[in-house]
């Protein structure tokens, strides 16, 4: 099928290399083309414009970073060339508001909108092993279905209205950083105790907590490794604000959610916005004064 | 080797009847002695009183349910009664004060104490499948090994400080606790949103969280099936009691820990003290009247 | 001198009448005309658009809603109006970032902005007895200061960048939030040991706590007398996110503010948006189903 | 009338001394005796022990600092030596917990205890001036009115559970530090603005919180000056856990207190603990590196 990819990030360049690989009919757009070479060069053409990319597609698959960028992307002319028998997949994490409001802007359009956001980080999306979270027009979806099985490990079902699959990845974030935040506690109280935390977090990794997303993030807080950034911390605060606000939207309270927020701003606020949002073991150390205790010897 | 154990709750037993297995000679004592039933009929001698159990053992294993129930054996002329040639062995969850403090009395006695709290829920113990945390006196460690082998899958050795291994069952038993909170959380935020908590949590425990910890406590939120419990969530309570004040005597805050102890106030409050704690995820949904909003159906 | 008024809700009518009183010439716009009827009764003359306010006046004073509501009357045709002569004073409670835009846009016309919000309730403002917070221009300050003196007790000057004003502002409305959900809490308490509410509170602002902030709302709480509002749930929510977005621009974490927006969207989800923000006394209490108990008579 | 005051701490002193003031016979006693010394002077005697401050009192007024002081006399000797006449006035603040437990315990030896929690600094306590909150026995309360009219400005009484008084008192302090934490966080924001706290801190207790609790406190943090401690931050962390025992106890989760603990664990983690409470402004102010910021020059 034709496809036109707009967004080659760390993710959606291996998410659209994988159309190509699957022999589908590849055509980009990115802000700063240079970014598209590769491709390019294993064959996608490049569109002048994100506009263009709506021309002549059977589906545009977006991978934006924000609803900031999204928003750009579509105001700046792509909104208003979506053809009626295309489908719009996208596999941006954006809010849910922002969901709702383009669901409903593509589909006045007379056409297809699919939510479609990702579980998985760069060399999981070159793998073509992500998991996706699948909401929208049934007949659209199955219309994608091609470059979706060319992306995915599993494509994960929750429905006709397409902004629950974004609420689904933002719960699934909100996850993630908890079992962060509850590993960058755990670890500063076995610290507190004189307990290396390297060695706490890998017997509970081998052990109860024993996957990729426990043993990863635990062993970056237990070596205080946060650079390179997996996930920036920055990155991670917007995350945890899209949970907040989606929760708020329908007058639910999440108070570890806030907890983090508070953390992550802590950590921006000492410098940490670039690190990985693992340095969320530094801010609950920093917090009992672990380092400085060891500076002056009285522990 | 001659084998004393005290305590034969829903863990105790099962661990008690491997020392049999293994082939150990077994003295054992409970308050209630109706429990040592089908552990005399395998073969061991029930003692008297808890002191003595401590006349002619190798080792005392202590399995009892918190300080409160441990001093008490303890100051019943347990502690009196210990000699200097045994290795006392406690696998109860107690406070890292008290840890300290019975360490202390027992190793005054010339004796040898040693810390060894488990992971591992009662079908894991009959197995012989615990995860076994160790932490004391290597000579004392190695003395019994064979009686931890019985009932061990692995034991993690963290040095020669007893009450160390207490902090970090304790710890472990945080990151549990926060794994529940943040799935009670995720399931509200979804099911706020018309999504059934079912199919999210579903996914989740398949893909980044495959582990049987968010897999097992996640399908009781999931289904809000509370009862029976696993783990009541008193004694949950009671376990994010003991990381609160392990923490606040080093000086650390612990944020997550403090709003998981509120949300089990409250369930304690709504009648779910007996409950399995994953009722956690019906104090999250309470906070957004999440039933009833379905009962006015104006959702 | 002459006076524009934009913003006829309970607050900006005593304010724009106090304008008459002190002999100000007075022109007002209010989206619900209707809200205009005694002002005009009594001299002041009523424009056709928010633009015309702007056409002859010296001041043009804002008391809108929040930034939604000045957002479209400025874009409505307000903004492009002003001249460079007119000194706008915005009275409003707006977020700090917009008033920062919006400085800067006035600014940029060559005419001059001064934050100019207000604390005190509706008879506060009709006995032109206000505590003004201003930033800004000095310039701009001196010129309207009749028009300030007609409506304030006394003017508290916070310098010349104008958006400071709005951060002290949304500062002491974090206050009284906090004021008001920590007799949620104590109230709470004492109910909770079975003591009334009613005699802790009439104490408590007899003694330490003896200002009308306390007194007042104290009784509501004591009362559980929520209606009518005196500041309605919503809009407090509104104002804690208010301070909740200023001190994440700034990367500080604000952990008591967090708990009260939580609080707060428990009490909407409770139905209780209408009601006034000390119903946050019904949301402490709730969690420990104080009235529950008391139903089942087991307290 | 004879009346015994153990505890001669900077509370107990002014306190004991007004009994003599008011023309009662005076016997005292405090662990370190020379802290009597003025008192002897002045014409009161100097008991042997606490439990020789029993022989002959028609009232025993105790002043310790805690659950753990209080207990220590009981137990030395005090509790056996009460005789049936005598009312027991408890003025220290304990817990519930102990409170329950002690009047209980004086009740079964025929006496009578009162439970009279105070609120004030020492220099009210000289000035004969304290606000104390009365429960227990009514008989008792009338024996002992002569001896409290010494002390009080106003006695506030809370029924014939003794212990309720101490919720009260327990509750009222839950207040105070909820202002000073709301002023930590709200002067921490303004700071972050680029504002002085102390013009902000000024503003708000001339209008809105014109309270000696919210000026003494809060030009202390707007000044950054927590020395000399009035009351230290390891003594507010005791009496917030003395909210939070008490809360506990009756399933309330006190989230505002939950935040207060964890911001007074951080400042004794960074050494404040000997520093007055209001250095919870220091801790709001770390959270976001303002000091550091400064130092960087790029604020």
């Amino acid at each position: 099928m034709k496809i036109g990819f707009i967004g080659l990030g760390e993710m959606g360049r291996p998410m659209a290399a994988n159309q190509l690989k699957a022999g589908h009919q590849l055509t980009v757009w990115n802000r700063s083309a240079e970014r598209a070479g590769p491709l390019v060069e294993a064959g996608a053409s490049l569109a002048a414009s994100a506009a263009d990319v709506a021309a002549d597609a059977d589906a545009i698959l977006l991978m934006l970073a924000d609803d900031h960028a999204l928003r750009s992307v579509m105001s700046a002319g792509l909104l208003a060339a979506i053809k009626p028998a295309t489908v719009v997949v996208n596999h941006s994490t954006v809010s849910v508001a922002y969901a709702r409001e383009l669901s409903a802007a593509v589909t006045a359009l007379g056409a297809t909108y699919v939510a479609a956001p990702v579980f998985g980080r760069p060399p999981v999306a070159e793998a073509g092993q992500l998991n996706i979270v699948l909401a929208g027009d049934d007949a659209g979806i199955d219309k994608v279905r091609p470059a979706l099985n060319a992306m995915a490990k599993k494509c994960w079902p929750f429905g006709a209205i397409a902004e629950q699959a974004n609420v689904v990845k933002i719960a699934g974030n909100l996850m993630i950083a908890s079992a962060i935040q509850s590993m960058a506690e755990a670890s500063a109280l076995v610290r507190a105790h004189g307990i290396e935390a390297g060695g706490f977090i890998g017997m509970m990794t081998q052990t109860l907590f024993a996957t990729p997303v426990y043993s990863g993030y635990g062993s970056m807080i237990a070596e205080r490794r946060y650079e390179p950034a997996g996930f920036k911390a920055q990155l991670g605060l917007k995350d945890v604000e899209l949970g907040l606000s989606a929760a708020a939207s329908v007058h639910l309270p999440l108070p570890i959610a806030g907890v983090i927020r508070d953390a992550l701003l802590d950590a921006l606020a000492h410098g940490g916005g670039d690190q990985d949002w693992s340095v969320l073991g530094d801010v609950a150390a920093r917090r009992a004064a672990l380092d400085g205790r060891r500076a002056r010897a009285t522990w």
